[in-house]
């Protein structure tokens, strides 16, 4: 209110008070004249009002009751028990009421959720992720909030559905309207086990401005947002900048660098506005609770030879592939005392990884492809993709533990 | 030196001196010693002098003079002209010489040069963007340092050769040797227009041990490394310890979640440890001169929508895609005046957004679309991939500017 007044007076502030009872589209108005006011060009609020009474003359509230009503929807606002109070924190932008439409909670199914949006074009590669998304956040007892568009946004409310969570489709348009018409019995399926919500009253239609003004809520009902694909011309990084001025976390997943339909995403990430996030593991890891929703840390896989001490391991790689080398020459190569080197290749001959031949010691074959291995306590079955498909030495991404 | 005397005492500092006079491993020793000391286990000092001693009464130089001379190699140390000094921020790690073989000027082709890493068992992905990255660097003027194997390595080597610009093969073996052997015309290749260069004295084969310690060459030789495509559990994750340990610049190329191959680089995206990079031009960027090398930033794409004014875009907004809409209905809806709505309107209409019917105002169904756009100087052929295939009102993905 205050705000108001110090950027246009008091006619604009009276307007504000006013427009509490207008409907959701204030909001855009409140942008856009806060856009011109940094421009300076200051608006025609003489005009504006008049636009704005002429608008009010035509609502009818008690009609969009009734209506509301008739297509079982009921109307929440702030201060009722269902209201999530998360919301405040838009201020001015805070919706004045919302139409829900399921048999869900929507404050308790936001205690708990994640925003996760992408494109209405998505790839394969983008639905399938989102499916995943969905119902990994939804088997971990979080929920999915979205929109109702194709794409990324179908996808994941499908993947919530079927892990059997309360899933979240906010509604650019009056929850008694199918948009798009397609998705009728997806908004079915969610009636019966999440929530279809709305700032806009029974009856109303999307408008490009609409789909804006609805991503705010996206990016506020939820602990944090991630965008699964994106072009850099896209609605879902516009709820990510919605959950950024919120202070909510922001995850992006990434794709194909020959994706445009994830150049968004990367953009996010190469601008470090959003962190990496490989998972649904890894996004609760980022908006759960600080040490008891972590994600288990990517490690790479142990082979065999992590096994073997430091001085084996020199004498290993001593050991040539083919023809055969002597005690003496190995320990030189490996640079240990010949005692060591005697133990050491004992060791390694009984676990299988080398073998004895008329021209000395050598690999066993497959030893330097980790193929199959002899039954030994060593020498286990390799676990790491890296695993060499040729009979020459195995190289260093055997070796190194990231 | 100093560092060594306070962590060993005397001998080893001895030790140290001398062992300036051995073979690269002492890198690797160095290392292992540190590791050791950390851990509290004194490392039988003695033991290893014998070891070395051992082995420098089994090197010949002579020979190896001879023998890399033979081969066409040639032998450069610090202090020689076509040293690269920037080896000296390796310390006590910086190689004791390097043999080169090639035509180029192994110093003069590092002064602007990117490391590409990656996977040895890359997927096509990879080694396609592996190609890219070589032919986009190389044509920028930028050289290629990376190291022989295939998969990404030999990819980028490739890439930069059609480029025209030298690149620099850093081998884990002697400069004579050809591994793998599949690669010996791209090498025959690189000794044509760029170098191939290795610390190890002809002859000498490659080992685990060498490919780790070779991986601190490609950090230290380029200006900054990226990684393409890397396992949890690669070699060129080790290389991009060196990048960051010597303070270098580091870049992860994103790819798909679902590819095990991508989950190195997604790793240190996620830890922000590597800044995300989709193209060769990203990636000059951070290596490059401040404000010269820049990339040009991604944008999103403008539609013809964008020329229109705030008023004239809630106009068109609020005019119906189906039946038909008046002049007084619209400007309520839009939120403006009449006088502005009807100036809007005309203009829409001479613009070919929008037609008069029977029933009042409506979309023309390729405005809807952003489909085919009549002959009109503000409607222009749509440049956005976000373009709506069905008749639907068009989404704010049009609308969003990124």
């Amino acid at each position: 209110m205050g705000r108001l007044v110090m950027q246009y007076g008091a006619p604009a502030a009276v307007e504000a008070i006013r427009a509490r009872a207008l409907p959701p589209e204030f909001a855009a108005q409140e942008a856009q004249r806060a856009h011109e006011a940094k421009q300076d060009r200051t608006p025609d609020l003489t005009a504006r009002l008049n636009a704005w009474q002429a608008r009010l003359a035509a609502a009818d509230p008690a009609a969009d009751l009734e209506a509301g009503e008739r297509s079982g929807a009921r109307l929440i606002i702030p201060g009722s028990p269902e209201w999530p109070t998360q919301l405040d924190q838009l201020g001015l932008g805070r919706p004045l009421g919302l139409w829900l439409h399921g048999a869900a909670d929507l404050r308790f199914s936001c205690l708990r959720s994640v925003a996760v949006v992408g494109a209405r074009a998505a790839t394969a590669y983008g639905a399938h992720i989102a499916a995943e998304f969905g119902v990994g956040l939804s088997e971990s007892g979080w929920s999915v909030v979205s929109g109702g568009a194709f794409g990324v946004d179908g996808a994941v409310h499908r993947g919530a559905l079927a892990g059997g969570s309360p899933t979240v489709v906010v509604l650019a348009c009056g929850v008694d309207v199918c948009y798009p018409a397609d998705h009728d019995t997806l908004f079915a399926a969610v009636r019966d086990q999440g929530v279809v919500i709305s700032e806009c009253p029974p009856g109303v239609h999307p408008t490009r401005a609409r789909f804006l003004i609805r991503n705010r809520l996206i990016a506020a009902l939820s602990r944090g947002t991630v965008v699964v694909e994106a072009a850099l011309r896209s609605g879902a990084l516009n709820t990510a900048a919605h959950a950024l001025s919120l202070n909510r976390h922001l995850g992006a997943v990434p794709g194909p660098v020959t994706s445009g339909m994830s150049a968004g995403c990367h953009k996010l990430l190469r601008e470090r506005k959003a962190v990496c996030v490989t998972s649904p593991e890894e996004m609760i890891d980022l908006v759960g609770v600080i040490g008891d929703d972590l994600a288990t840390p990517s490690r790479p896989p142990a082979v065999p030879r992590d096994k073997l001490n430091e001085t084996t391991r020199k004498v290993l790689d001593a050991i040539p592939v083919r023809g055969g080398a002597g005690p003496a020459s190995i320990a030189v190569a490996a640079g240990v005392s010949l005692d060591a080197a005697l133990s050491a290749l004992g060791g390694l001959a009984a676990a299988g990884y080398i073998e004895r031949t008329t021209s000395g010691w050598r690999l066993r074959k497959q030893t330097a492809s980790y193929r199959k291995a002899p039954d030994s306590a060593v020498l286990e079955p390799p676990l790491t993709p890296e695993s060499d498909p040729t009979d020459e030495p195995p190289f260093p991404d055997d070796d190194f533990r990231a």
